[in-house]
């Protein structure tokens, strides 16, 4: 299996992503802008999960460890998305699948946490779009998920993931991955439009983390057992 | 104890509250622009919920019957709510407590109900706060809820309902309102802005029920036991 790539695997969230898939016999390429800081990275996360397959990379070569067909998690700071997309325009090739878990926090500009930036296109996964070559499919996942959460393999997650995307098959492909993590069930939410709710979720789980000192995360009620058939 | 107003309980989500606060105990005073239509409601209502306690009025007067200290649940369309508030002017007072149920979707105005419109003051409840009289007290809340399940009363809600406000204790007056209902829990999701998050997820859940075929509603996770202590 080729591996994952996680861009900004050094954060909060794509740590506790890397952490969760390489329990699952997921193999991770971890991206940093700095390749020695991917290693230090990969190194802590052997630590936790002794059994994960993790090397470090720079971003660009993290992408390219995933392989032609392969699937880049992208997990940074909504004020370094479009500097990331930029300078992965050489590395990112088409039918690969990039899952965007950006959120435009206005804490990116000083705002508060629970607080949305406006972004022209409509969502940061829509910007994403924008950026990455033609061909390159782009759906959106991920927001939702404490960090924190993630990163504490003790924790049972029971939660779910909200997939935004314009292909119907993206998203399944999506899916596949993120439900080989135990307790993350992933629900079709529609367009990649969409994407300007689910990333706004993030704020207003934010506001009830604060108020409830938790990490919440949401469920849908009512679903079919059936999300992918 | 004083009947909860409905404004708008001709409508489908109205309606549906109505049934479940009357199946509580609660008189519930419906409100419509035609007084005659109010009055069929209310029959149409009682047929249903034979023990209920249901008066039919016009907008104005079911205000009116929900006393100087009452509740006022305005469960409008988008493009009737300004229209509605104008003429509510001379009937709401100060110490009422307006919770606003309403949802700016594009649907207002042709598009799509998986679309929102923006609103200049943030979201529908903000521009309710900025249009009702001084010292009404205004929260929202019940946007995520759906009609159809509230109005089919054998279906179990199991759901979350997610209360904004700048004020804790209207939050919480609202929360001890709904919360009568079985199956809903009230969840403090902060500020009266943060309403543009909670409109928006019901653009999401139409997405989703398109999807899948069901009426889905939302669960926070991780929540604790006591969330209005």
């Amino acid at each position: 299996m080729d591996p994952v790539a996680i861009i900004g695997a050094s954060g909060a969230l794509g740590f506790g992503l890397a952490l969760r898939l390489a329990q699952t016999g997921v193999p991770v390429a971890i991206g940093s802008r700095d390749a020695a800081r991917a290693a230090d990275t990969a190194e802590r996360a052997g630590a936790i999960v002794p059994d994960g397959a993790f090397s470090g990379h720079d971003n660009a070569a993290a992408v390219g460890a995933a392989g032609a067909a392969g699937t880049v998690i992208l997990s940074v700071q909504f004020r370094n998305q479009a500097e990331t997309l930029a300078n992965l325009k050489h590395a990112l090739v088409p039918g690969q699948l990039l899952i965007d878990a950006t959120v435009p926090l206005a804490a990116a500009v000083a705002g508060k946490a629970t607080r949305m930036l406006g972004v022209w296109q409509g969502s940061a996964a829509q910007q994403a779009l924008e950026m990455v070559p033609e061909g390159v499919r782009v759906v959106s996942a991920l927001h939702t998920v404490s960090a924190a959460s993630l990163s504490d393999l003790e924790q049972p997650l029971g939660q779910d993931v909200l997939v935004c995307g314009d292909s119907r098959a993206d998203k399944r492909d999506a899916a596949a991955l993120i439900e080989r993590v135990e307790g993350l069930r992933c629900v079709d939410c529609g367009k990649l439009e969409m994407s300007r709710t689910t990333e706004a979720m993030t704020a207003l789980l934010i506001a009830v983390n604060a108020r409830y000192k938790v990490h919440a995360g949401i469920r849908l009620t009512s679903l079919p057992e059936q999300l992918w058939a």
